[in-house]
């Protein structure tokens, strides 16, 4: 979050001069055995773990054992390059990880057949997946707001947490990018020493696009929900995979797109 | 969009199933010279636009006689590739540009040195920049929501806008992705042979980062609008690049972040 000066005009006002709060975005290099593989758009903070978060997502490690260090490359005085050095025993294919993050090579989404390649690059759901609880799911949103700081609360950024199915949250992280939240998550969840995910759900703040369910594939989550909608290939990947998606979590009631929610109607609000 | 069968959960009822409309997403292979340089996830619709926009944008294209023929590539049945053959004359250093877009090459964007090269990618604004009457620009969003399709404008998609400083809208597009969105505009722009845009100015319907100004930069656009709020990064690179970006535009108000709208006093609403 960042400071700037601006120009304030409202209908039957004179335009006015005013301090306004900005999200902070920046690019951050990540760094892998000294190679630059990306630079994604980020806001700062928990920058390690956006950078292990990531390089989960492309598949590239699974759990902690797999990270020797990550640290702020020390050449890079702006801070906005990690370093992430890998076990020995972590075979990298340099080339191919260009091409997958850049390209993901020659429309390899395209059919369903694609989708299951996708999912062989993580290690496979553990099951039985847990059952959400619809009274529990409808408390979520209002956890994760009372957990945000107050610009992101405020819609000036993005939040994803990880939530217990008893309704509680393990953990909540913030970006100006959907993606990069949940990549934090990811890294957290690394560092945890608890990838893959067994228990736990992820929750958005936002909409469901394609690359948040692949992201939360990657971490072994089964459980999805988000305060806002999935987009097509979201909800036909979430069912490819067994995944569970519920959308428009809010206002006392959500669709589920893919899996199920406990049975059992939901209490009227006394 | 799409239909997808869902179940509906709401407080006081008993769950039934229900049928429901999610955005469309699906994979955009984009090919150049027979050479796939990227996929992209977009809303179906306008790819040959998409696909052009996101050549100027990555700084490739300039206008239409830089591209001889733009095309679904005929192998791929699925209708998710669009083949972009570039007139003899445009040179294209595929190495250089896979780095660009996939790495933005080792931090390329950490100081202001490097906001001043991304700026010599683009054709230079021309001066003077169009200056918008704040009247004008409060009417924009209500003009964009009625240009756009009804499920867009119930948030389920991102809409973008070029705008005549008189307050009307030249194009409107629509995609799942915010960047699409702008370079199905740039693509539009570019097949109607008006680039770079002298007059207009950019509308998008929801937040604006970097990559927002930055595309307009490559459209030669120097005025941004948006109905939310600005990135930090975006709101330095206009600042640097001498653009206008105007945020929060919406219920009878808007701030300006870089460059100004034209003064006087807005008249109280009647």
């Amino acid at each position: 979050m960042k400071r700037v000066r601006i120009v304030r005009h409202r209908r039957g006002t004179p335009a006015r001069p005013a301090l306004d709060q900005v999200a902070g975005e920046e690019p951050l290099e990540i760094r892998v055995d000294s190679r630059p593989i990306a630079v994604v758009m980020r806001t700062p903070g928990h920058d390690e773990e956006l950078a292990l978060g990531f390089l989960v997502s492309e598949g590239l490690i699974r759990n902690r054992e797999d990270v020797r260090t990550v640290r702020p490359n020390v050449r890079n005085r702006s801070g906005n390059s990690i370093d992430v050095l890998l076990a020995p025993e972590v075979q990298v294919d340099f080339q191919r990880l260009t091409r997958h993050v850049f390209a993901s090579s020659s429309c390899g989404l395209c059919g369903s057949a694609s989708i299951a390649a996708v999912r062989r690059q993580y290690p496979a759901l553990t099951r039985p997946l847990p059952t959400p609880d619809p009274e529990r799911l409808l408390g979520l949103p209002e956890a994760m707001r009372l957990a945000q700081t107050e610009f992101s609360r405020t819609g000036g950024l993005h939040a994803a947490s990880w939530f217990r199915m008893d309704g509680s949250l393990q953990a909540v992280r913030e970006d100006v990018g959907r993606h990069n939240a949940v990549d934090k998550l990811l890294g957290w969840a690394l560092r945890e020493g608890s990838l893959p995910l067994r228990e736990l759900g992820l929750l958005v703040s936002g909409r469901v696009s394609f690359e948040i369910v692949q992201k939360a594939l990657a971490g072994g989550v089964g459980v999805i929900a988000a305060v806002s909608a999935p987009t097509s290939l979201a909800v036909e990947f979430a069912r490819r995979n067994g995944q569970t998606l519920v959308g428009f979590l809010r206002d006392g009631r959500f669709n589920v797109y893919s899996g199920k929610v406990r049975a059992g109607k939901l209490r009227a609000e006394s």
